[in-house]
């Protein structure tokens, strides 16, 4: 299939088989999508968890709206971005790509210099907005791969962050929770919007040619 | 190819061959990609700008910090999301989503009055910082069908915002830059990125799994 079939294929399941579980390779290649996706600077400045308690699935209900997919859904993806950047963090991961790619100690220090002098400056709620947008590639990296293994999927920002922070313990990690990702396959008799057309604005005014 | 391939292949391109061009159908894939891309509540708050014109994209590397990937590409995307969110813009959607839908005019007449007063209440800072999210899923669903394609993309925040909403006359429209995509097909010769390995955080930082 191509993946442009995969993305008029997927829609946002209102409603999964609670019945159904997605298989691990499967589940393995999502999270694969999300930790190879591009970020700025390649700090990769969030992490994902994946929830399969259904205790801890049912505790959700209530602070994501009331919605019952993130009961019912597989497994429950939360992608939860760094609260602020932090020298720490940034010579952590050039450490790593450092000895990863084989390069002498210092390859980096002039680049990590630079992005530290840029952060560190900047206020939490600056970075943490940066750190957030990085995690929507991520999860969008996580949607594609999905709907290219035919799981579905459905991309949520409606739920309290911070008690989903509190009850995930975010803070004590230095993360904030961003976006939740229910994966699973759709109960297709009890979903409304399965059979709904999906609506784009008109092409015309959504590209501008500049030749 | 399997799109976690894709995802493994795709790099940040350094050095786009200037004389190779996208193929037309390849980019209409791409840009088809970024409009199927799902946003919250379907308002799809962006536009994207597709700028072949090579006077245009010569003006543009000065101010994205003099890189010349935005004018060595066959075709730079910038993605403007919407400055704020307005009673007119979710009520265009609607109508758009009504009549291609064939649903009763009033079908979501409660849905658009919650959106608004959720909306219409907050900040044009917050609503800013909520609709250039949504453009990161487009963005990312856009790098995602490239790379499928064998394309070269390379991700930007880069650039001076406010320079290229300028160039661009993006505030008449009620638009903000947000991010640039260059597409093309590398230079393997004088790109200094194309074989270094691809490093990513240990898989066990990235993950908790809560089962």
């Amino acid at each position: 299939m191509e993946l442009l079939d995969a993305f008029k294929w997927r829609y946002a399941t209102k409603k999964f088989d609670p019945d159904k579980k997605v298989e691990q390779v499967y589940v393995d290649k999502i999270i694969e999508a999300a930790w190879l996706a591009p970020t700025s600077s390649g700090l990769q400045p969030f992490e994902v968890f994946v929830i399969t308690n259904q205790e801890l699935k049912n505790k959700l209900v209530p602070i994501s709206m009331g919605q019952e997919i993130v009961a019912d859904c597989s497994h429950l993806l939360v992608f939860a971005a760094w609260d602020n950047y932090t020298a720490e963090r940034i010579d952590q991961i050039y450490a790593h790509t450092t000895s990863g790619r084989e390069q002498p100690a210092d390859r980096y220090q002039a680049y990590t210099d630079r992005l530290k002098s840029k952060y560190l400056n900047r206020s939490e709620d600056e970075n943490f907005a940066h750190t957030a947008r990085q995690s929507y590639i991520a999860f969008a990296f996580a949607m594609a791969e999905a709907a290219s293994l035919k799981v579905d999927a459905t991309p949520m920002e409606g739920f309290n962050n911070e008690e989903v922070d509190k009850l995930l313990n975010l803070s004590e990690k230095g993360l904030k929770s961003v976006t939740l990702l229910p994966i699973g396959y759709r109960d297709e008799e009890n979903d409304w919007l399965v059979n709904m057309k999906k609506v784009r604005h008109p092409k015309d005014n959504f590209i501008t040619e500049l030749a």
